[in-house]
């Protein structure tokens, strides 16, 4: 087993590449040993620069995760690299040519098509910013208009999974739950299928918290951080969870992504971006 | 050319689906006038699951966008889709096979591996929570501790841009420009080199900001969304960028993700999620 190899990987786009860094991202994560070195080349239009950039990685013996819409480039590349055997798939291509297949039409060619601006596009500009304006509680009457409400105690997550959401174009509103401190009654007049209560297990907000007293200058063993107080946050927390009747999604072990994820399908939402 | 088909889609994964439904997007885009209906299946740990939604993939005559990591699963599928001919691309496997190939190793298996709990990942939730902090000049303190400090006049978009680069894991502050509010001096002190500029023709403005009035239940005419107005704000931005020395991004006909991306590149920031 050789895992000392370094891999040198090409991110080619005639757009941002985004597609082609999720896709070198997922395969790498395959193999946590490797060592590997990102060359990216976005907004490629030519085919001199484009012959350039496959020269030095057909040098590095480079892997190259490619997402070109233009069909002439995209055809030089596939010359190019049956020529040198240089491994370099467009991710894109076996579906577009597919689709062109089964459309009987062309494909339009225009990289970053996906990127247009829209209606939907201003929306999802609204979405980021009502979350920002119904962060962390801080107009209770954001509840009545968020798609998403989500629940929590400090230190279960919900600003960033909240922003994560406000970029994928969900207007979320969230609410920290404080035990000494009320809940509005607006909470029990909306309607409990969207809303979302967020937990995790007590070691781990314990953990959290003691960092975030760190930052704070903060020394250990305050009231905040201390086992007692999370485990009595987190049952007066279920409580309010069970009194309506919401879903409960346990944050720990699991990325922003992963719990945006479960979110949007406990929820049902469609796919926004 | 028949445009008119409906095209039935498939993201299958054995994690959240995410670079699945990236190249889905990028592929559909290339044919703006195709109907798209998309089933997504997340989390599959077993050949039954996965044999049901083939079936009905199948049925529907549908395209399957998958990312299996699970080499078991993944042969599972293939085999189904070289008896059916179901159009279907594990889009990891031909990268992890080279890799595999190439180190003589096997892939962990390990699916949705790329979102790892890690000290990676608090600092992103930490750069996620810096910008809402120092979002809209909130407090021009966060200057000094940015990464990215944004620039602009009302309307340009500098808030749901820091939202999408604080999800990246960057630190950004943004500070908004207005002729009649004094700039703190804080930004003449910080390197110049973290600070972009961002300009967008008047038009484009003015019609966001008719639209933000007409939220507000204003009409139009008001000061804040006139051309001259406009104009003023746009030519006092660019002499605070001239003073300043720093790159200016038009982020005319820009999504979030190019206009990220290109401040990425101006930057010369790594790629960190």
């Amino acid at each position: 087993m050789n895992n000392n190899k370094v891999l040198h990987y090409y991110i080619l786009s005639d757009s941002i590449g985004e597609t082609a860094q999720k896709v070198a991202k997922a395969s790498f994560a395959q193999f946590p040993n490797v060592t590997t070195v990102s060359h990216k080349y976005t907004f490629i239009s030519n085919h001199e620069t484009l012959q350039s950039i496959l020269e030095d990685a057909n040098e590095h013996d480079g892997l190259v995760f490619m997402t070109i819409a233009d069909a002439e480039l995209a055809k030089f590349a596939e010359k190019y690299c049956i020529k040198t055997g240089l491994i370099c798939y467009n991710l894109i291509q076996p579906f577009t040519l597919e689709i062109a297949r089964r459309l009987e039409t062309e494909p339009s060619a225009i990289s970053g098509a996906q990127y247009e601006l829209s209606e939907d596009y201003f929306d999802r500009i609204r979405a980021m910013e009502f979350c920002l304006a119904y962060d962390d509680g801080k107009d209770p009457k954001g509840l009545r208009e968020a798609e998403i409400v989500i629940l929590g105690i400090s230190r279960t997550g919900k600003t960033p999974l909240s922003m994560y959401l406000g970029t994928l174009g969900y207007k979320v509103a969230n609410l920290p739950l404080i035990p000494e401190k009320e809940v509005t009654p607006i909470l029990y007049e909306i309607d409990p299928k969207k809303v979302i209560g967020l937990t995790n297990s007590s070691a781990v907000i314990n953990k959290h918290r003691e960092s975030r007293m760190k930052e704070y200058g903060i020394g250990t063993g305050s009231k905040y951080a201390s086992k007692t107080r999370v485990n009595e946050e987190l049952e007066y927390a279920h409580k309010i969870y069970e009194e309506l009747g919401c879903p409960i999604i346990n944050v720990s072990d699991r990325s922003i992504e992963e719990s945006a994820s479960i979110v949007m399908e406990v929820m049902n939402l469609p796919q926004r971006i």
